[in-house]
């Protein structure tokens, strides 16, 4: 699929550089001094750019989490059974998790798309995690998911029992370096897991060896991993501002950068999370995380978490005044 | 007033450690893997200590903006010209400035108490910033201020030009080090600006030499700063958690920190300004930040950013199901 997700990447719109700039000109003009909201600043440009708007807001917030099992969870990579994953996508649904209660708060929409909840991929130590065709629609049902949404800033989200084994490997295959380097405790699996989950993502880079991206996510990534991908092509291609979330996201969206390089342009890093292949992904991306809070939880919940600053972001550069609005010259 | 304020802070009541345990004890049970949270769970068992309640929660986040004038500015130590602090103060009241924005956005209530705007302080390289009546009089100011709010979650923030070498003048007294360290450059100030900054931060310092705690506020601090150390103390006295704005704020409450260890117990800082001395005052109070943005706004602005993620920190133990209430079984 790598040559078919280049062709439409390609194509896709860039950036809308007078709405960004008229935004930045804003922010230099209002009633404080110019660049001291920093970050924020830079923040309502970049959803500017991308909502194609000179006034960007945060009113309709969507978080889309997607669920699947994984066949890697055998080999004792995670804290949990595999079993939990089904009981999540129950929680997650019936509003009692924790991406729930932050959706919640922060008012974004919660959809929960099972791509593979009971159906568990390959075992990506000793064989691909997805047939092709199953890739094709996974990818697919990311980008279904977002094209029924209306949204002003999307999160993306994920959930499944050994994901952070999958990314692990993702990440090792695409970056290199030691498999111990991009491997950490996910939710908290104890030393003899960890040394488990080492050898799993050493044993499954070294299965795949050098491979174009899209085919790195398919042979050691997961359902969800693909269908996230997806998702993230999909707002690319309606300009629609992406938020991601913690390690097993980034890992989902870093094959489209290395595909084409730009291709995460519309999305911000909300946060850096405790996982250690998360900041060599981050800094792959040329990402800086708005949160550092040690999260480790996934669900979407560090993008839920930074809902909140987009929105201030915007709004303190579109509400407040200016200083001719308010009879003062800039100095 | 340091032995005063000493017996004040001595009779200030602990946390409640029952609410915190209760509280750390739900945050292990609710249907994430423990800890997965990290700093948010911290902050929910902190908020808990301090409303002394099981159910902590940020329903009344209230502000309180202290503003004034500042001898020093006549040094040419600001890139404003003093005036800008009234007309600062009339858009802090009348909604149109940053912090009244931020405030709408996050639900919290914005007071804002003027302590000497056109009635600048005297001239800190040369003399006392404040006379020992005005200084008591702005502490207390501050400590009504408080006394007056229902609230559960309490900001403080500042408005005054040339307030940010009042606060280099606090740290590199009370702190130490070269003068150049605990100085940057406040709204923007330019090479030679900031040159007489540092200059003027060394002449105050020198000036005062060794002294207690709140005598180097009252000497090289200003009426703002004074009021904020009140307030701060006041809300140490009613139990009331405290967000930390920038290094104005800090600057303030750090003398009742070496006044008396643990006076600062129920404040967290909610950011990391661009300011230089920020970061060694956060570190001799033992305050890592919750947000690190590059703000150098002050207004409470980093502060009132931060109310999201305390909403949620709070949220996300009292309102997700447990593992028990889930009829799951915890790992």
């Amino acid at each position: 699929m790598d040559e078919e997700v280049a062709r439409l990447l390609a194509g896709a719109p860039d950036p809308d550089q007078p709405s960004a700039a008229a935004v930045a000109e804003r922010a230099r003009r209002v009633l404080r001094p110019a660049g001291a909201l920093a970050r924020l600043d830079e923040l309502a440009v970049w959803l500017a750019a991308w909502q194609r708007s000179t006034r960007p807001a945060v009113r309709r917030p969507a978080a889309v989490v997607f669920a699947a099992d994984h066949g890697v969870a055998r080999q004792g990579v995670s804290a949990y059974p595999a079993e939990v994953t089904g009981a999540m996508l129950k929680a997650l649904r019936e509003g009692a998790a924790t991406a729930c209660v932050m959706a919640r708060h922060v008012d974004a929409a919660l959809h929960v798309v099972d791509v593979g909840v009971g159906d568990p991929t390959g075992d990506l130590v000793t064989e691909p995690a997805l047939p092709s065709a199953r890739f094709r629609a996974c990818f697919q049902a990311g980008r279904d998911a977002v094209a029924e949404l209306d949204t002003d800033l999307l999160v993306l989200g994920e959930m499944g029992i050994g994901n952070t084994t999958a990314a692990s490997a993702v990440t090792a295959t695409l970056l290199g370096g030691d498999a111990a380097e991009r491997t950490g405790r996910g939710t908290g699996v104890d030393d003899a897991g960890l040394a488990r989950k080492v050898a799993a993502v050493e044993a499954a880079r070294r299965r795949v060896g050098a491979a174009p991206p899209l085919e790195v996510l398919r042979q050691v990534g997961g359902a969800e991993l693909a269908a996230i991908a997806g998702a993230a092509t999909e707002a690319r291609l309606r300009s629609v501002p992406l938020l991601l979330d913690g390690f097993v996201v980034a890992a989902s969206v870093a094959p489209l950068e290395l595909l084409r390089p730009g291709a995460l342009a519309h999305a911000v890093a909300a946060h850096r999370s405790a996982e250690p292949g998360h900041l060599a992904l981050l800094e792959r991306l040329g990402k800086p995380p708005v949160l550092d809070l040690g999260l480790r939880l996934g669900e979407g919940s560090g993008a839920l978490a930074a809902v909140p600053l987009l929105r201030l972001a915007a709004a303190v550069v579109t509400e407040v005044a200016t200083f001719a609005e308010w009879g003062l010259e800039p100095r």
